[in-house]
């Protein structure tokens, strides 16, 4: 218990210093490791196998709904991004800009893109002629480039990894519903998968995607009552198909342009998981994309027979789960500490008297609850107890975002909130740019969403006092 | 059958001219699409799934024999990329630089990577201190960046897609031992997957990979008797580790430097499957990666019943192969034309008539071969036929590789060989640089490799005439 203990201290404690416990966690679970190269971390294999399961899940429902995967260039040339007007003030600051090839200078600079909405245009303008060629329903897996500050990782790094979904449609009705699709597949997939309770909402005009008409996003609450914006769908509109001249002949035989789509999640994602579900004894993973989902770590084994049942028990679990035996030298308290900190949802300790009983025992990653399992039927329990971690993950997100969401009635309710807490405030809005600066000014706090279906808290916006019918969430935001 | 027809016309035939015919299949079968982005193309949803059937395959193999995935930054920092004297003569010539972040110069200038050995040496000194760390085996599935002058599809583009294994051994043993077990993986791949002979050897060390202490490749033969590097291993020796000060404190306690490999296979490959199993009604693809595997064409679908037996037919092979089912108003002539461009190793036609008997008709791709198979068993047929597709495109392959093999057993026959035919010339090597440069000056032929275990064709080198005891393979390449 010892190397146990020493491995756990090892972490700084959540409530000592938030920011410290995660990167320390992101560290000591061998997700990352930072890079030679500034604001850019490297993708280590637990880190990598993770994010391959959050994409083979999401591709699968990507297909299950019709989309196509495709792979882009990774630049853009300068001319191409200059096209449509606001997508290019929103970008053109914080890109990588690849000025030469080999030791000739290039005639027109590329950038390294950073979203590939100006190079599915440019695609869509040569291959989409009638009606008949519509809809595209499309996808890539890719890493772009941000040329930001600070960074942290998974949070913002210069390099990440994400999907971006590009979709072109013959009708508006047909873009709108595309949006939604794909705002609730992402909704869905941090609830059930992630076990993340998210806010699915509407983002206010200076908050949505630059060029966007509209963006949707599914915004979820961390461990410390803050916010982080898990996944956007953005309608168009045709204001793209415009400003790339994508023209269509329709069914009237008449030109006209079609409407696009875009929607993403990425490595972004994975911070997310850490800092909802984490504790101070490190990660904790939502089963359906652990890279292992139950660890064996057999108990005196070097008694006879030990062995063989684990691996004749591990042998069994492989079949209906990712299940991983360590019979390594290890003590079992060091196994204990590393398997807790690389939140691994289920572990199975199995010794002589367990085997003489005919069970093993599983110990829940997030609550500690031991369960004595009868090995007749271990393959059930097991997927029980992993459905049993993922529902109680969710409970407890969901149960610390209720209690971090306070209503703002009024002005003086707001500032009392804005001062003393962090969590969401919900709160009415006039609508007005002007209030939502000031809130960012003097409180620090963003607009998160408009949230859907949510019931008015009143009549009046508490920073201008006027009429206001939007309801509205506020919160600070990684 | 006027579009039928219509549809062929529009390749031009190999005979006529094969860069063309390679250029048509590559677009009408729509794998790719031109960009924007001078020598990047666009990997469309066919080319794309065509790409991720062998990523998944590969993969699979990597994984069973003990690879982790890793992802690296996509920058390598100018200082990092010079660390090894001949990578950087290698690579710095073809590399495309990003000089600025936003509008800001950046101190550093940093390349987009051209494969990623500094990268992972950086890592390796990182995270490698004891001989327990010991091997590390990691691979990265990514797109790299080179500055070629002149491209094509597949074959060179300025971006192209691979996976690049790269990994750490404590001894020289090992690490030869996983330079010759990854190069088996490409040629068994190829065998067996892909159907395409290939000849596994050494480079000579004019043609080696920079860096490497050596390089062992596969080589394939393509249509018009050029040849085409398939996948290369490389053995670095500890020359990286070295260069980048990686050491380890090895089982003696003493400090020790690792030793290392490269290998890699890119989406070249498909270039690679084009032009050695296409023909002149398009691409033929190889059915353990074809996107569609099978594809249902029902004859005179409107008659009763017909659409409802084609469907039940889908239904009952999706569950042995990836089928498809065309069931669109056009042609069947049109249909059998659009699947035959698309190399569909496999046709399933359906009518009434057949319906009547209890049968479908089979047409394989690459033989034109109709089977009628009676419904009962048709799982078990369609299983057989795409096997025996497979092994057609493999005879076929390899007859003609052996065919355009040539022996030159002195200087006479080398020079009639070489001028008078396209094929691989093996003959007899003194290894000197001086007469490989030769060959490549007066007949523009290219060493391919050192083959294991060719027999010997005589003792002399047919260009100087001096002793010799290395077979060699001679081609012009893609």
């Amino acid at each position: 218990m010892a190397e146990n203990k020493k491995m756990v201290e090892a972490i700084t404690s959540m409530e000592e210093d938030f920011t410290k416990w995660y990167t320390d966690v992101v560290i000591k679970a061998e997700l990352v490791d930072y890079s030679g190269v500034r604001g850019c971390t490297i993708m280590r294999p637990y880190g990598c196998a993770l994010w391959e399961n959050i994409r083979d899940e999401l591709d699968k429902k990507f297909k299950e709904t019709g989309h196509e995967n495709v792979m882009m260039p990774m630049f853009i040339p300068e001319s191409l991004l200059q096209k449509e007007k606001d997508h290019v003030e929103g970008f053109a600051p914080e890109v990588a800009w690849v000025t030469h090839g080999g030791s000739e200078p290039l005639q027109e600079r590329l950038c390294v893109r950073p979203t590939s909405e100006t190079l599915f245009c440019d695609h869509f303008a040569h291959i989409v002629h009638s009606y008949r060629d519509l809809p595209k329903l499309y996808n890539q897996w890719c890493s772009v480039v941000r040329w930001e500050k600070t960074t942290r990782p998974f949070l913002r790094t210069r390099e990440f990894w994400w999907q971006e979904g590009h979709t072109i449609h013959e009708t508006e009705q047909e873009a709108r519903e595309e949006t939604e699709r794909m705002l609730n597949i992402y909704a869905d997939f941090c609830e059930r998968e992630l076990a993340i309770p998210v806010i699915r909402g509407r983002k206010t005009d200076k908050e949505k995607f630059a060029g966007a008409e509209a963006t949707y996003t599914v915004e979820a609450m961390m461990h410390d009552g803050k916010a982080l914006q898990s996944g956007t769908s953005h309608y168009f509109g045709d204001g793209f198909a415009r400003a790339f001249n994508i023209q269509f002949t329709g069914r009237d035989n008449k030109p006209a342009y079609p409407f696009e789509t875009s929607w993403g999640m990425s490595t972004r994602i994975i911070g997310a998981i850490i800092m909802c579900h984490g504790d101070n004894n490190g990660l904790v993973l939502p089963p359906a994309v652990a890279p292992v989902q139950v660890v064996i770590v057999p108990i005196a084994m070097h008694k006879e027979g030990v062995l063989e049942s684990a691996e004749a028990l591990r042998e069994r679990l492989s079949r209906v789960c990712r299940v991983k035996m360590d019979c390594s030298e290890q003590s079992p308290g060091w196994k204990f500490a590393e398997y807790e900190m690389k939140g691994v949802p289920l572990r199975i300790e199995m010794g002589p008297r367990d085997i003489e009983k005919g069970q093993c025992v599983a110990v829940r990653r997030d609550t500690g609850d031991k369960t004595e399992i009868p090995l007749d039927d271990v393959e059930a329990s097991v997927s029980r107890l992993l459905e049993a971690v993922r529902d109680g993950l969710y409970k407890n997100a969901l149960a610390r975002r209720e209690k971090m969401t306070y209503t703002a009635a009024n002005g003086d309710e707001f500032r009392r909130l804005a001062a003393d807490r962090t969590g969401f405030i919900k709160s009415m809005w006039c609508g007005s740019e002007e209030c939502e600066a000031r809130v960012k000014e003097e409180f620090g706090l963003t607009s998160r969403c408009m949230p859907f279906g949510e019931a008015a808290v009143g009549d009046t916006c508490p920073i201008c006092g006027k009429k206001a019918d939007k309801v509205i969430i506020w919160g600070n935001a990684y």
